[in-house]
């Protein structure tokens, strides 16, 4: 694992965190909140596994790939939840979740 | 998965976190920190581990089962690691990592 | 601050964060979820506070105190805000919120 | 509060995170570890309290000032142990906490 590919992954999971905690904010603020309750709850899952992952490759954990895994994993539901929704916020979450999921798989070898 | 399994998860991941983080405490006060460093290092890995598993658990998040899997690995790698030094607060995380992991493989399943 | 209030408001921290993620799941799965979204971001707000400022004093930070009395402030709020609920996950909540407030209060000095 | 000083806070917070996370990783590795210790655990406290700040910025808490009030204050402790170390890796923790304090303090207000 070179650094860039370490400092890459890094970044997509700052970034992922960010959108899932604005989505998370967006869907409640939604008039039709009820049918949003799915994507707050892997909103939440994935900014806080996001972040966890971020800290533990900084501070350089042994268990960095094995975190990166599952993130991986929220990633990929938390986008796919997203993406049935027509909110610009859901649209940009799912492309964060994508990006940062493949990051993550590539970092989990 | 019975409502008791799944408390007896959290109140064991909730004892490591408070053990991990005392042992981490006492092994930055001694003598011979130098010695301590994987100790140190382990501890933070799983301290932080077992709040976030804690807190995925008492949400009832999907990713519960998955999360206890990788902390039943670090609760081990931690407590491999403690029970290598005589200090009382190693001794005492060491049991507490050991007794956490095995709630944990059962959580997982 | 003798070890036993210590120990006390880690545990306060500890039951409040369990109760308020449960709140925050129960009132995602309440049908009439719109009414419940200020409950909900308390909820999490409150959980991860009180996870954090747990990890905090576990590890004897100096910052622990400190951190005790935005945890109060946020316990208050989200304990007058699921007060204000009939279901009992939230009047449950409550109650943890308040007990933890006080002996957050207590630590913050 | 302009958008462009809030993102500006969350993205000091997320380098300052990560400046803590690699000098904390680094101190472990020095030779003359227990010369580190204080640096050890403030920059464990410093990044922590980073990363939840940024979480509580990006889903738009309540409580994100009051957050970064305090995180200023830590920022401001690790960059002042850290300043007193020789190492490339100290220094430049250094210099990301003091340009973090800032941004924390004008998010404050």
């Amino acid at each position: 694992m070179s650094h860039e590919q370490f400092q890459h992954c890094i970044d997509e999971c700052l970034k992922c965190m960010q959108a899932c905690n604005h989505c998370y904010d967006a869907c409640l603020n939604e008039e039709h909140v009820a049918m949003m309750k799915e994507c707050i709850r892997l909103d939440r899952d994935c900014a806080d596994m996001c972040a966890f992952a971020a800290q533990a490759m900084s501070r350089n954990s042994l268990y960095a790939k094995e975190l990166c895994r599952i993130c991986a994993d929220i990633c990929e539901a938390c986008g796919n939840e997203c993406k049935k929704h027509d909110h610009a916020h859901c649209q940009q979450c799912a492309e964060a979740c994508f990006s940062c999921a493949k990051a993550c798989r590539t970092m989990a070898g």
